[in-house]
């Protein structure tokens, strides 16, 4: 089996049912032979015989039973009468494994377009796709198999690790250091100059911001995100933490490994996040804070004070959830007691 | 009567009295002859005999009367000594639809940008304008008239349709299906890769987001903002809906027609909205939550569960905003209440 | 003394001691030459003879008189055994001057790419660096010494002041006016078209912006920030105000002169800052409202009535903050007293 990369958006690989065994760790169950071939996923309603699809709760085990013609993965301890079974330990996990083997991999174009500039000294690896009218500031280096969308924009002495992929008009100012496996989406920007100022009478000075940014391994990052470079040293984003779409992320900010920072989130300056820290959407943390490992912050908080570790927080100012959550209970019914309370402190 | 496009931002193109009253669909009462030519719009106090302002209260109708020396539009039954009146239904709909016609055009240039890169098998219509440094990835259509500023990405296989104008530096990701008469200000990204995960012990595996976005006709989106495209299937925004700046919609989202959506809000995955439903500015709507028709939300509420047809809700949880402004009308007069509170509480 | 530009993030310039003394308006203690050079900032940790570092509190100066072997920036008032001290009015600030000659000033290149787009009759100054995929629109005028970085995209009749600097993929539309010594960090839009709408029962119609943005000298704009032009006259930042990342601001917006505007803030139309008004992270300010000079605002309020001048004002809706701090006091007392209330009510 070779795990190609899809050149392009039309998808012409196909899979074999060995290696979709070998890469979902499953065992089938059904009368397909192991060279039968696939050429993508489906829905259950529309799941043909060259398409893979999955069924999870009884609902869904019993359309497909009726339904799917091609292959469904299960759990391992299905006992259903579907027709081709691949069970499995992780219905979901499966899933994205084997439809990632059909994503396209847009932008794979390998080598340098003529509009693109490239400054002095740069270094490129093995296998890169250099698309239209981008620009890599001089002592940059660029990883193997790198994927550089149209329009990017790379300032100086930039590292990019292998197997990343940056989407169209992504700016990557200088002295970043982005990781492997990473992937960018589209007009998000690392390492823009971080909001520090001296303020006197007169006017705001700026303070010139001159760390940078370290993106480490499998962090994937959503489109208009903004993360500033650090002041004297570096803004850190952990391996394999996602971040979400329009995304703020402060100078000097460091983010742990595996975090899930959802969409309109806005972490303030020096703020330190642990590890598997996950933030709902329009999450906002003011600077110089620092929340624990396993913590969660519900959706449109505000935090003002540390976290400890393995606390869910809630509110405006966040406080711990079920706390939030009775005064939240209480907050409506305060209206019906206004007379009674304005008659006894009346009495007083 | 030639309703051109005006050809970039200097607008060199008159149009008579004549056509003025078949566009506004007003009659004029006063002196000039109907090939009276006017040249553009102005506020009330620099009117001049060349240019068309409005007046819709007494104020202002006093000043037109006494100011203005071209051509005033009012309401049908305005009585006013007003020299130069278009008396229409309307006023401001009047206004709107006469300033579009001296609306520069910007980036209107057609033919292809000796810098653009067109992939194979796109097809483009009659009178295009592809400007420089553009991307268009193979397999795409591009309706008639379509502009294509400066510096846009269009991934592979999108259809563009008729008369639909995209700014500068937008990038469109594969498979998106934009609609006839729509427009989308700078740096916007439609069919960004959408944030799903399946989590274990270990790491976050990305879910691959096979589906698309359809815009549909007379949608206007905003500068910097974020549309993912569906995980199996398509986000919508239906027609005619508008879009302000720096708004976030997830994956699967469908948006009804007609909407209003101001800037900043979020809006996360498979959450649904009726027609004409109106978000406020900086509105959250958490994942999964049905939106009734006719809904309005009020500004930077955060919306938790579902919301009936014709509702006006407020806050953070949102709900029905009486409700909520009587919650709001008793929170500043606890504290004063606090003492009698606890002496009643510490007689229990 | 010159005061080069630096070429480039590779910073190879050196300054004397007595360069330092004149920028700083500091005096030296110490064994130095007037003549000695420097050639960059530290942290006191890492300071070598050839570095400028500060120390400001009992801490840093105690750990700057062990380690430190260069220059390290002192209260004038300053008593310690530190080798080499430049005494100064303001710490702080005469840091951030020093470490500014050795910023790095990327996208430095004078001359016009020839991937560039110039359109006719624009006017561009001395040493004006364009670099490459740029677009500049016809009857734009750049004044000397700006830095148009890779992939910038300005319309028609665009006015940008002397030694502004603008990042990659900026787009700034027709008509804007920027002023002297402005930078815009990467993917913003100046001049976006406002969000203004007539409403009928069967749809939005569009009314055309036809002003523009006015941005004043030495203002200071992050990363993703949207700013949308007037509908008939001019959305106006003033001079030396710093605006944050993701921040917008609707059409007829007016900002003050040296306000601090920190990230993802959110302005609407036609809504009036005076000057050193601070806006801390995510507050919003609903349209039409009157904000008085040295205003402070705090983080994620929503305001949605005018500021008297000289006021702090926090919460959703803001209000003074003593008052906003009462009322959060008071809240999460609430549940504990919801028995003696219902009681009492039953009672009534």
């Amino acid at each position: 089996m070779k795990l190609n990369k899809q050149k392009g958006n039309t998808n012409k690989s196909e899979y074999t049912l060995k290696d979709l065994i070998k890469v979902s760790k499953g065992s089938y169950q059904g009368s397909f032979k192991k060279s039968h071939t696939f050429n993508g996923v489906s829905k259950i309603a529309n799941n043909t015989s060259k398409k893979i699809t999955f069924a999870e709760d009884e609902k869904h085990i019993k359309k497909a039973a009726q339904k799917a013609q091609g292959l469904v993965i299960v759990d391992k301890e299905d006992q259903s009468s579907i027709e081709h079974r691949l069970l499995v330990d992780n219905v979901r996990l499966a899933y994205a494994k084997l439809a990632q083997l059909f994503a396209p991999l847009p932008y794979y174009q390998p080598g340098i377009a003529d509009t693109a500039e490239i400054k002095e000294n740069v270094t490129i690896g093995q296998d890169v796709s250099i698309n239209s009218n981008t620009y890599i500031g001089k002592d940059s280096q660029i990883g193997d198999n790198v994927i550089i969308a149209s329009g990017v924009k790379i300032g100086e002495n930039v590292k990019i690790g292998s197997d990343s992929v940056i989407h169209p008009n992504v700016v990557i100012e200088r002295d970043s250091k982005i990781g492997s496996h990473v992937t960018i989406e589209a007009l998000s920007v690392i390492g823009s100059e971080g909001y520090g100022y001296v303020s006197t009478e007169e006017k705001h000075y700026h303070i010139p911001q001159l760390g940078n940014v370290i993106i480490e391994d499998e962090v994937e990052i959503g489109a208009n995100v903004t993360i500033d470079r650090g002041t004297q040293s570096s803004t850190v984003i952990g391996q394999g933490t996602k971040i979400d779409n329009q995304v703020q992320i402060a100078h000097n900010v460091r983010v742990g490994k595996n975090c899930l920072i959802v969409a309109q989130c806005g972490i303030a300056g020096s703020t330190v996040l642990g590890d598997n820290v996950i933030l709902a959407g329009g999450v906002g943390i003011i600077d110089h804070i620092e929340i624990g490992d396993n913590v969660k912050i519900g959706a449109a908080s505000i935090v003002t004070s540390d976290v400890p570790e393995g606390s869910f927080y809630l509110g405006n100012p966040a406080q711990e959830r079920m706390k939030e959550l009775k005064a939240r209970a209480v907050r409506n019914k305060m209206p019906a007691y206004r007379r009674v309370l304005k008659r006894l402190k009346d009495k007083e």
